[in-house]
């Protein structure tokens, strides 16, 4: 295929995704791997990317603009930190590859002193946000594995917040006492959990067990609803400071964005959703634009 | 070793641990096991417990007296709930053996219906506690997997509430990206995170995230105490209202205990301490003498 200019990679932890870019950054072909950087030492990426990409592939070398946990300290090179404030996707490191028909660059993720956090991925779905609008101001939220909130100001990230909300969910509903109990959905039992953690937080430890116990004696099979509900009300408390007053975009795909939406809006938030794939892929045309336009 | 009389068995989700006991109840010998209830079908109790005390039994008929997860509905026979308010350990449920030598009696455990909850093994503990002080009425927390709360009034379970701070602590500690940043204990980080989580118990889930991010940014080595500190904080915030007018009675053994009484006292409880070996075994003591003597 000749007419790729470059490519667009969004490397996670669980999941990677490929897309063969023209030259008017239009989406020519996509690949979707489960093949996260969690499961790769630094000397496979560049390989598995050859032998991925290879159909794509002429004699001329390619840019290749990657974002994600590939750029971490466990990944394929680690992409130092960009500091708060800052806006977001504006550096990159140059990877050296074997292959000379490559030229990788992978986006800086960003960190933050105080408190301590880090982000890596969502630095670029954020500049693929801020594309339209550079000059926002507002909160962004980021549902996930590891859900994060983001204040930006002028289109600098000013603070920043990751809840481990995602994992948390997937740790008790998989691997704790609560596995037994998550059958069924139920989007009122879902609101009503959210209600009770967001006016009473500080019940989200003694509360989960009551999950396992009330399928146990009275047969319920809303285990699953419940346990989404209070985990995601009690995040919604901890941050009801950032989105009490101002709108909310939820930057997000699915169910899980679609909960975030239906949780905020009960609390009394505001919430405007945009689609995480398209701003994923703007963020690296932006950078891709930067970088060799 | 013919001067065994009967048998006293603990038996949970993980573990097993059996006593020969002689006559007045003393104990001659002792098994320790990981052959926890969640490993074995239904038809393997009985072989795997004749096969470990086969070298205490002669022809006669032993009195077995068994408490734990190991009378749930996946254990070795389903010992149907007590209700409270109920004296604990006072029903059990007789087993039907292949070896005629065996006269197995599990232990029932103990329903709440509002709010939901259960219990098996430990009622047999406060059984034990009670052994000595049968009008007790008072606070009883069993730190653990799942931790007890126990309000006793007049020597009768009234009300109680499982936390599963132990398995929480395990899965983050093991499992999430929490896991990378466990490394060292220290007492002083551990209190300090139990006060701010006693503060501000809603910030547990925001909180989370942060032991990781500090050890990357700043290379924080008190993950470990943090975490744990941040569990029991926000644990012991929930339950203020139980502990805050009165004493409450630890039943525990080892590092938990310890760090349930630390915790407990530096927030202003009132803590005693008790041996969870003594009073289980008295628990089950008690037990066999109502049935057999």
């Amino acid at each position: 295929m000749s007419n790729i200019k470059w490519i667009a990679v969004d490397w996670g932890t669980s999941n990677l995704r490929i897309w063969a870019m023209g030259s008017n950054s239009d989406v020519l072909d996509e690949i979707i791997s489960n093949n996260g950087m969690s499961g790769l030492k630094p000397d496979e990426f560049e390989p598995l990317l050859v032998s991925l990409i290879a159909p794509w592939m002429s004699g001329q070398r390619l840019p290749i603009v990657v974002c994600g946990m590939v750029g971490s300290r466990q990944g394929w090179m680690e992409a130092p930190y960009e500091t708060v404030p800052t806006k977001p996707a504006s550096r990159t490191v140059n990877v050296k590859t074997k292959d000379p028909r490559l030229d990788v660059r992978i986006i800086a993720g960003i960190q933050q002193q105080d408190p301590a956090d880090v982000m890596r991925g969502e630095e670029t779905q954020i500049a693929g946000y801020l594309n339209d609008k550079p000059k926002f101001t507002g909160l962004l939220c980021l549902p996930g594995t590891h859900s994060k909130w983001a204040n930006v100001v002028d289109g600098e990230i000013t603070h920043f917040q990751t809840v481990l909300t995602g994992e948390l969910f997937d740790m008790l509903s998989t691997k704790s006492v609560l596995r037994h109990s998550m059958l069924g959905w139920d989007d009122q039992v879902f609101s009503k959990a959210v209600a009770n953690s967001f006016a009473s937080p500080e019940t989200l430890l003694t509360g989960l067990f009551g999950v396992r116990a009330n399928d146990l004696l009275n047969k319920d099979n809303t285990g699953q609803s419940n346990l989404s509900g209070m985990i995601i009300g009690t995040e919604l408390a901890a941050l009801k400071s950032l989105w009490e007053d101002q709108q909310t975009v939820v930057i997000g795909a699915g169910e899980l964005a679609r909960l975030y939406s239906i949780a905020l809006t009960n609390v009394g938030g505001n919430v405007a959703l945009e689609d995480v794939t398209m701003v994923t892929l703007s963020g690296l045309k932006s950078v891709y634009k930067d970088l060799f336009q």
